[in-house]
């Protein structure tokens, strides 16, 4: 049987056909046609989808089902869409839509709950039913797996690891309306804000001024190039956004003792420059007991992550 | 058909007989016999027990089987107990020894987790099934419930909440070896340990002072007793204990995303000088979304909640 997991994002939608063994036959990508705010998008993900069923000379009676990874606020039992800004859709029956459309069971999931249940069945989590993976990328978020299971909570909120407040004092505005959130600090956007404070705030002759002086901004990426260049002030500001993130993840271990830690998403790509003093953190602000038992490890199968967790959910039901 | 909970702590052990509506037949108690190492509680719980059974003429076919709430680190698919440091155990298979002495199916899990089940079976959790019962003590514990299961996390270590960091740097000592847990500010000991130091650092007249003076030493309970006829010192601490646990409840919130927080143990006796400033401070610190489908209460079955949720534990079974 096939299984066709969705990745629905604001720019891109990316789908492909995977196996019940998990190999992936084909993967393509279309754009979010946010027109008419996301009216759309369910009529052009079905179209994709039969035309590739099609293509491949499959029998719809041969597709166990569609996952669906999606962002905003969802109702996990009926895939009932609450609001999901970036797409334009406000209370909105995705799932009896798509259903309807494709003929075909439809299962739809929180994107970061999918991308955990992705790297649980086939990268960094593997072996695990105890798992918290984060993403870091513009937000900070994280799917938590719990005895094999994505924890949801009362209305689908649970994993928004973002909005921990690791400033409780003078922390920087977050979206949210809070201050001092995670992040704040350990998001691709924190970590540039971060750099843009230090760079005011201290004088000294810096490759990552020379950057910005040349560029007329920075990048996360640039200040983790920098610290990776032995550049000081970049250094300061990795080891800030790891501290920070150390403390949440902390935190969140003394209370569901996860077996792994994975960490995902752009901000992941700093690689050791993070991960190195994240783990000293993280021991620091976490019990012994709970810090042996548990390994954080760098995601692995970067954006393919939420396709195929979403075709494993499907399988699954 | 009867179900028999057992709340096993380093001083007594408390037992009551339940039948499935939740109905208490009869409930007593023995004295914790931690000599050789608490060698023989497990054949002193088994003859009260059997002597119980038949004190009320009941089959032993007519019982479901016993639930045991014990401390310390236990694997919980076997009720081995690793160490239970206050009665002196340490790798005894607990679970084993006790239903050959028995004839009757026994289970074992955590006594804050058997709190929890009781109070979301009986008590103030009744109709939820995503709650978090706190139970704040000589330390802070909780029992975490996420769709109706308990969070045991990957070493049944989950829920261990008081060592939640709330002061990153320059906390006081906690007894886990790091500094600045939740545990050193919100529990009896840290209530009274704030209220030392507050004596310390401020020289104006309170009702706290005099009651200082006079006994030469205070309590927790003291200090709320003070902090409800409006002494300022008291106040300052009582806000404080209430603040850093709303801050902790707050991360811990947008993790699991409850319906409902239960809060139990002596320092709940507080009542509403403590739940009112928690109650402001847990919504300073979650998100709004998170807070609002999230209600905090005091917990209602006091001493009994353990021998309720054991009791519970094993219907379930």
């Amino acid at each position: 049987m096939i299984n066709i997991g969705v990745d629905l994002g604001g720019t891109t939608i990316k789908m492909a056909l995977i196996n019940e063994e998990g190999k992936m036959i084909d993967k393509w990508v279309i754009a979010t046609n946010t027109i008419d705010n996301g009216k759309h998008i369910a009529s052009e993900i079905s179209k994709s989808i039969l035309k590739k069923i099609r293509q491949f000379g499959l029998e719809t009676s041969s597709v166990h089902g569609v996952g669906v990874g999606a962002p905003g606020f969802i109702n996990l039992d009926t895939g009932f869409i609450y609001q999901a800004v970036n797409i334009g859709w406000k209370d909105y029956p995705f799932k009896a839509e798509l259903e309807q459309l494709l003929g075909l069971p439809v299962i739809v999931d929180n994107d970061a709950n999918m991308a955990a249940l992705g790297e649980m069945w086939l990268g960094a989590g593997q072996g695990t039913r105890n798992l918290i993976c984060v993403t870091l990328g513009t937000g900070v978020g994280a799917g938590i797996i719990c005895d094999g299971k994505i924890l949801h909570g009362v209305s689908g909120m649970a994993g928004e690891i973002g909005h921990i407040t690791v400033i409780p004092r003078d922390g920087a505005a977050c979206n949210c309306g809070k201050t001092g959130c995670l992040e704040t600090v350990s998001s691709a956007t924190g970590i540039r804000r971060m750099a843009l404070d230090a760079l005011d705030y201290i004088d000294s002759e810096s490759i990552l001024r020379t950057m910005f002086e040349t560029k007329g901004d920075i990048t996360a990426e640039d200040v983790f190039d920098c610290a990776e260049r032995q550049d000081p002030l970049s250094s300061t500001v990795t080891e800030k956004a790891a501290y920070y993130l150390g403390y949440a993840l902390g935190a969140l271990a003394v209370t569901v003792n996860p077996e792994k830690i994975v960490i995902g998403g752009g901000v992941s790509h700093a690689g050791d420059a993070l991960v190195k003093p994240l783990k000293k953190y993280f021991r620091h602000f976490s019990l012994p007991k709970i810090a042996d038992s548990c390994s954080i490890d760098l995601a692995k199968l970067g954006n393919d992550a939420g396709v195929f967790g979403a075709a494993w959910l499907c399988m699954q039901k």
